[in-house]
């Protein structure tokens, strides 16, 4: 799967047809001065969530289909530090019956090239046994499909 | 101190002269289903230093004078949860030499009643030695005593 | 309430029954080389969860009633840097009939003085209402005052 | 690169040189009551960085060189909660000239079976300029070969 990633040219953000504006925070920078490397799973992680919850009707409280992370990877191509804000760019690669697997970019807000590539899979499984569901609901999947179709 | 809290009439957004946005990200929440009691710190030291770095001349990488934290307080009145947006309000109550005490209100975006109030002490020191200087940077000064005046 | 923690003299470990280790982690550093102040409240927040957990009853998951915290409070004295590992000691001072104050203290292991002190309250409510219960569960109530006591 | 957690049989501890015991925190779990996905990358981080600290001189405030990620990623099969200990487990796969690839699994504490698995690239750069340097410290690559050995 890590071949999704490279992918020539590189990424831009008309590549993703859904974009969120995060910005950093103070802890995101570690030692070295910038964004720490597992911040930028967080960042994957609201990008994709939000929209779940905004566009897929994603209930986290008490919905009975709930996301989890089956899978992540990350390459890191430069450096994001406090107080930038990112764009965190996202698509839908594979989309199967009962998982989904997210290609993402992450961009420092007014750059061209992309600060990191990376992926994540979701499973889509029932809250109380955690197994996969026979498939995922109908407004998610919708929602997942708009994230296939290239923006441009 | 915590007498400062207690100030009635509850605080509003136009008690405070600068504001950030800061949207909530996945991880804020923790098992209870809202955000954590620690990430409202993580707003405060957001708020804060963007404001030092953009309006006082922080230089967090290689300045000669950097803020620590002495003290923190927070009161928590609601709960937010992701993906919400926190407003993060910031003014200045005690500005000493070296040395000063920042009040802080988070506002849900769009509701009037603040989910927490805090305060936070920063102490500027020397980068090395980490002792306090015995004054802080005028432009760091101008930009403080800018969040002494009621916005109104 | 901040009276607590000018206490005179210093606190050390022996006046609190109850310690875990936590080591530090590679995020908690942030750009100064130190960890960051929030993360001193997660310890908090991670002595007094599990102690409750394993001493008190307190199901995380699917309990009627839960911890939230009503307030909190940090004074900073010296500093802390992974890989460090951080003796978090804890006692409780006022304990009501829903809430609880806990008192802590953290010191760097081998080190007699402490790093910081604190205090956190926590409110126990109905998990579905948020609302406080009129009695905190007769098991978390003997554990906590058995916190109360001191170890000496 | 992937392959590399497809190996069969499954991981056992005995299949890495060295291991760490980190305890869970209260803020790890997310709302969905388990370990948040990328904090696994924050395990990953925290046993490679006291490794290096510890066995292979890095210094982390001040060296001349320090190991920036470069990639990572993580497959994961299992759940863990706090109050759960997680043995982070590691080994050294490619050792280049300035660069090298982390093999890490995770196990809950008293488990055979691992809950994750991943890896993890660092490359050892110039502080200051942030470009890869022509070779790694000597200590350093006397430590990262130490972890190439089998334990058994």
């Amino acid at each position: 799967m890590s071949s999704q990633d490279q992918t020539t040219p590189p990424p831009t953000r008309a590549d993703y047809p859904h974009t969120s504006a995060i910005p950093t925070r103070w802890k995101d920078n570690d030692v070295y001065g910038h964004v720490n490397n597992i911040e930028y799973y967080g960042f994957f992680d609201t990008v994709i969530n939000a929209y779940l919850i905004r566009e897929g009707g994603l209930d986290i409280h008490g919905g009975e289909v709930i996301g989890l992370c089956a899978e992540s990877h990350c390459r890191y191509a430069a450096a994001l530090a406090f107080p930038d804000t990112v764009d965190a760019c996202l698509r839908v690669g594979r989309l199967g019956g009962s998982s989904v697997t997210y290609e993402l970019a992450l961009f420092r807000a007014g750059d061209a090239a992309a600060v990191a590539t990376g992926w994540f899979v979701h499973v889509f499984v029932d809250r109380q046994t955690r197994r996969p569901v026979a498939a995922m609901p109908p407004r998610l999947r919708t929602a997942l499909q708009a994230l296939q179709e290239s923006p441009s």
